[in-house]
């Protein structure tokens, strides 16, 4: 269909989920034994919330998981399960930053942003180096663009160990912040993008966006349809269950054959949690 | 949860979404080439329709495959797809075999029948054997049993390699007739039994039958609730599509904890292709 030869990551078969689990692991495993006893924070109504509260776990030290009312009980249930503390609060961004701000005051909990730390990032970028290492080299890589942690470990790794791999970010159109601001050359944030790809609606923070602007080739767009397409696709011939995010970067592939034809492709299929009670092609 | 060291055969990844690949593609390979160019025929609404047209294309022969006006859209564009050949006649299983004899009269083409039929299980059979050389050996393995036909290949694969081995065939209770069989001592077949794991609605004939009374350890049955728990269980830990005849070994193993726990346990999927449109879980 592509007429290219591709190979997936699935980091749908990741611990928890997600790729997320590779940047929370990263920044949990290097705190110091007395960060550590104080635990680590967050706010994250998605997988980072989940990936931090197992890594914690992991390690046996305290998650606070800072959530808006309103979060799908299946993501409250499942931080809970990993052991995760939740403190919930109104679901504006100025809500969720006090909170946090209230929780690190109290308990003196390391802040592990979900994508604009450094740790987090670098954890995110094993993810392209085993892709590399089992499938490569590439001619190019794809993988989806939100806050832009994973495409800015993705970059950093690539630019080391395969600097001819062109990267590609795939982005949803409505929510295409990253897109604007690779053309205009200046970080252009997004308020609450509406999209079916809930993992993507964040925008770059400063460290992504230096990232991002040195070494993604280009952001490539999708739109809800073809993104709603890409996965359908993907659980009838692929027989795995991928979520919305992890569509963009396939429905981006698909999208513009032109760029990739003839040619070896990795794609980062970023994670599986899904709703099976709310699908998107659902009557 | 099985308290069990579990390993899964994942058919659904397999080509055509199902094992039935296998049996199809050792019955169609193995016809000397004046029977090939004669092609292959079967009478199926399910996976093994799609299986052999599949094979047939392959070596490049012609596969008829009669199926019941009502069987699904999704397969019979499936089976088009693979270039079989399609007739359609009445749902009974009478107007079926008519039907298949007049293609066979018409064309001389050889009859596959999707288990009753040595070349079949044989090819099924390879399931296990890979099973068995990448992660075995195993205390026990758990297969779905509808007509028997990769149950039979599984039992005489493991009665070679691991005769330790122990065999359950996993049935659904609404579909109850191996189950009976065995305990009976006598081969008892169901009529058209109402079960979700359509897969699975078949009765053993004569060639199955004979293996499964010598082989089989026991016959473990699910209720239709016990398939969907386990089906959408899978789907939502492990990340992949299973259709709900693969779901009857996971539910028939959960149910039994006390068979497995602590042991090495070989489970087979046994395919993947499940219309995304009529889920059992659906309001």
């Amino acid at each position: 269909m592509s007429g290219a030869r591709l190979s997936f990551k699935c980091e749908n078969l990741q611990k928890a989920g997600a790729f997320k689990a590779r940047g929370a692991t990263n920044a949990v495993f290097g705190l110091d034994g007395e960060q550590a006893s104080r635990g680590v924070a967050t706010h994250s109504s998605g997988n980072h919330g989940l990936a931090l509260s197992r890594a914690a776990a992991c390690r046996g030290v305290r998650a606070t998981v800072v959530m808006p009312h309103g979060a799908s009980r299946a993501k409250t249930r499942a931080v809970a399960t990993y052991g995760g503390e939740i403190v919930t609060c109104d679901a504006t961004m100025a809500a969720r930053e006090r909170t946090l701000a209230e929780v690190v005051d109290r308990t003196g909990a390391d802040i592990v942003h979900p994508y604009n730390d450094a740790r987090v990032i670098a954890g995110q970028g094993t993810c392209a180096l085993e892709l590399h290492e089992d499938a490569g080299p590439f001619d190019a890589v794809v993988a989806p663009i939100g806050g832009g942690g994973l495409i800015s470990g993705t970059a950093l790794t690539l630019a080391a160990l395969a600097p001819q791999t062109r990267i590609y970010a795939a982005e949803p159109a409505n929510a295409d912040d990253a897109c604007r601001s690779l053309q205009g050359g200046r970080l252009v944030t997004a308020d609450a993008p509406d999209t079916i790809a809930d993992g993507l609606r964040a925008s770059l923070g400063d460290l992504t966006w230096a990232v991002v602007r040195e070494h993604v080739t280009d952001v490539l767009l999708a739109t809800e349809e073809e993104i709603i397409d890409a996965m359908r696709l993907v659980w009838e011939r692929m027989k795995i269950l991928i979520e919305p995010s992890s569509a963009v970067a396939v429905a981006a592939m698909l999208g513009h054959p032109e760029l990739f034809r003839g040619q070896r492709v990795g794609i980062i299929i970023t994670g599986g949690n899904v709703d099976l009670d709310d699908l998107p092609w659902a009557a």
